[in-house]
């Protein structure tokens, strides 16, 4: 099959249900008018159509693997990431001083999006990458901005991040790698860290390690870590790639997916390494880079889904059981079942950028609160998204489902790490129902006030439409109301995951409404709209009884009435 | 880890929710005491504990191979299998004059749950050699039974099912297998079969097809299909395999999980064949084989939950995050919900295989109505919890969840097929809509009778339990009223699968509110009933919304309308 990269509906997306048209009304992205943003998503596109997706099975099929040290990469990739380097494509909204475009995260976004349809393995690369420059951008000192940014900018070298460790997943304060001073401003760094993504490669240039560690004198606990950046190559005194640091990749995982991509035990035996930020801040300049990565992961969500969904569509059409399978009406009401959720998806993270842009470009609190109140929920809905279409995918195809030459079992085993990595789904509705509800819930209810007018809005021209998604803005409101009311945390985090589904779930509602909106209640989008409201909104419903059924349940049970 | 056979929860289910002990009122299962029960299923439990358990991820690392026409199944799996032939577990329901124990499909049932969690790559060649015992037994002459039954029900042979080919998959009609009479009473098969679990091996003995072809006067569609026994050796007067009859393996699959199952290609090139049933009437026998195929690939789904279930469980236990993570409570909700579920799924599953044995043993109109309502109802609900239970179980276990070395990703793989194999998802769902509610709807209301009626008993017992499941009883009846009215197929089928799921949802209320009522509503299993009532149950609406959704949103879209 062929790859047919979304521009169109990423445009439409863009135009009409996120908002991206406010950003030319900033000075920051003034320039971004509609024929560069057409220019951009269509030589996006035609790369990820062109180079990246005929490598994506290959990469399935042959796994990075490590010899003698050396991490050798999948066949194709090498080539494949030069010329994604060559178009600029690596960091597009990387500031223009250090060879960026200064382009909207949103465009990036896109990219992510395309990159993941064709070889997500792959675009993990990128998308590593791109995280480092933001946080060098926002954390490092002119001096590693200089040496570094435009070499990862324009893809000569490649970034990772550092956190975790085999006792420090989620509770990152646990780590145990140290950092100690060497005199001279730099510092030694000792550690393992594992679940290194693109920890080593053979595509040239330098390997930039943003590692977690701690220093001497930090405290225990996340308050004590501070961020430094580890080359693999000591930069000589031109910033070329010179003597090795002490560091290597002890192996590389085997696993369920993303095969092409080599996931690294990483060693550091007193690496040489540069602080980036204050010391014993280095968990908030990581998270600049976690936020950033949670709306790529996002982002890869709507990718693996719009991938599996074309894959699924074109077999559909030519697979004849009782005439072409696309006929039944089972088949097609998974295929559009999986074309509604991509669509909302999409929406909700592309409107989650948006919000993220105009943060970065007004620095109003409001956006701010808007896209920190997006963030997880973008991440959670749409990697859960991309499995289950991924999933459907599969189940479309029947039998050759399950073969893997078919290619639609790769989609549903590469996706399935989107809902653990940069924090799993559970982390993320934690934040949601926790940190993003500090407020109060005056964020949620904000938007929550403006789907409602909306609805009010479109009330008028298409009832079916905008009623149950008022009434689905009223149930939210109420949940809303009710989780801010809990004290107790664990009530909260008791019905987390099934609350950030619902509010996913109504946003898809205003998304889809918005389009049909737009589109003025004919044609094809208005049909989607039509389908989802009518058949995936509701499930709402359910999932707020499920989120507000406290916690005692839970804990009722000793470990032993748990079994096994 | 280890695995432990739920041997007890089994016990309870027969005994408090699927009505075992009605058995025993028959004369044909008169003798199926407690005594011998609890026999029969420690027999099972502590052979998948201790021997077939240990080869589980053996077969996932080192797939059948095919070399030089020859199959070379996975290390261990000859040994393990010897073993299950050698403790007679093969088919226990097989009948006494050939060799069998006579017991009730339940506990063939709980075998094959069983052998799921343990190692299903290998289960599947027991389980299918059962459905060929079946299928012989109603269908073939006194000869064939006395030649194959017991080799079969001792394990010394292996049975195949040979039904898809490359353009009949779930339109069987199509299939272009040809049987020519070879004037001696045989047959000459020719014809390629594509998907043939366990098509070939190295365990010795003989592989027994089951094919569906069609003899020369056979119109076209379904009703010009016989069934042939065809197998690898040709019999010598003593019975003992022969020379080798005209047919090979092609090639083997490579899948996306039970690697340890051969899954063939295979060629009849004029092989030898004989006629099991009457001519043209291979369907009628091939859906017995089916039957009770479906009923064990429910069962497949249920052990795929256990096993994932369990390791879920020990590693919540053991992996420290800020405590030992069971601790948390969203962990908590996903591990109780994997739990509920599964015993939502063992529950319908089991009373579905006493159905079909009270069907059997006393030959009443309305145990086998029950049978043919449940046989969907268990087949599609049981393999959607098994592949979600085991997404679940690979949540829990976080970034360790994707790495194959866990064994979290291996019940996913594996089970993913049960939604495909034996009739996919959509094509149970459309004879539960379709076939299954031909009588008007009879079957489901008085099923929905007796669910309506416990829950009236229990309600003065437990209100907060009972009561939902009387008015999620009062909506599935409404749904069913709906769908027998609708004469468009098309709008049936449109919402077939959320019906089923809906459906589903329902009895596992019941089952659990029966087991909270047997427990006397405090211990565990009424806190599990709690959980499912409270937080699983409400699903049902949602459903019911989608399923009586219609068919008209569907086909309004154009082939161009639904994109790429």
């Amino acid at each position: 099959m062929t790859y047919r990269a979304q521009v169109e509906d990423i445009r439409f997306v863009f135009d009409n249900v996120a908002g991206f048209g406010q950003l030319r009304d900033t000075e920051k992205y003034a320039e971004t008018g509609e024929d560069l943003t057409d220019a951009v998503l269509e030589g996006m596109g035609k790369l990820c159509e062109e180079v990246i997706y005929p490598t994506q099975r290959d990469g399935d099929l042959n796994p990075a693997v490590l010899e003698n040290g050396v991490v050798r990469t999948s066949p194709g990739f090498k080539e494949a990431f030069a010329a994604i380097a060559e178009g600029g494509w690596v960091a597009v909204s990387g500031p223009e001083e250090y060879g960026g475009m200064g382009l909207p995260l949103a465009l990036t976004t896109a990219f992510n999006e395309m990159m993941t349809s064709s070889n997500m393995a792959l675009g993990l690369c990128p998308l590593l990458t791109q995280g480092q420059c933001e946080a060098l951008e926002h954390h490092a000192s002119d001096e590693i901005k200089a040496l570094y940014l435009p070499k990862l900018i324009s893809g000569e070298w490649t970034g990772t991040m550092n956190l975790t460790e085999p006792q420090a997943g989620s509770d990152v304060g646990a780590l145990k790698s140290k950092a100690v001073p060497n005199g001279d401003g730099t510092y030694a760094i000792t550690g393992q860290k594992i679940f290194i993504t693109w920890g080593d490669h053979d595509f040239g240039g330098n390997v930039c390690h943003l590692v977690l560690a701690r220093l001497p004198d930090g405290v225990a606990g996340t308050k004590g870590i501070s961020l430094f950046m580890v080359p693999k190559y000591i930069p000589d005194a031109d910033g070329n790639p010179g003597v090795a640091n002490d560091l290597k990749v002890v192996s590389l995982e085997h696993k369920m997916g993303i095969h092409g991509s080599p996931t690294a035990v990483m060693q550091f035996d007193g690496a040489k390494g540069w602080l980036v930020g204050e010391p014993h801040k280095g968990m908030a300049a990581m998270f600049t880079m976690m936020n950033n990565a949670r709306l790529g992961v996002g982002a890869q969500g709507v990718g693996a889904a719009e991938g599996a969904y074309q894959k699924a569509l074109e077999y559909a059409k030519e697979r004849q059981q009782f005439g072409p399978i696309v006929n039944h009406a089972d088949v097609r009401r998974m295929l559009l079942s999986m074309r509604a959720d991509t669509f909302a998806a999409r929406s909700i993270v592309m409107s989650c950028a948006v919000a993220l842009d105009m943060a970065a470009a007004t620095g109003a609190e409001n956006w701010k609160a808007r896209a920190a109140l997006l963030t997880p929920i973008a991440k959670a809905f749409a990697t859960d998204v991309g499995i289950d279409v991924a999933e459907q995918g599969v189940q479309v195809h029947g039998g050759m489902g399950f073969i893997e030459e078919t290619g639609a079992a790769q989609f549903s085993r590469d996706v399935r790490i989107t809902a653990i990595y940069e924090g799993t789904n559970g982390i993320q509705a934690m934040d949601l129902v926790g940190r993003k509800m500090m407020d109060g819930g005056e964020a949620a209810n904000e938007l929550i006030d403006e789907i409602e007018a909306h609805a009010e809005t479109a009330r008028a021209a298409m009832p079916e439409l905008a009623e149950p998604v008022w009434q689905a803005c009223e149930s939210l409101r109420e949940a809303v109301e009710w989780l801010v009311s809990q004290t107790d945390m664990n009530t909260r985090f008791a019905g987390s995951v099934p609350f950030t589904r619902a509010f996913a779930r109504v946003l898809g509602g205003h998304c889809h409404l918005k389009a049909a909106m737009a589109e003025g209640g004919e044609g094809a989008r208005s049909k989607l709209a039509r389908f989802y409201i009518r058949r995936l909104l509701p499930e709402h419903e359910s999932l707020l009884v499920y989120a507000m059924a406290g916690a005692d349940d839970l804990y009722s049970f000793s470990l032993d009435e748990m079994g096994a």
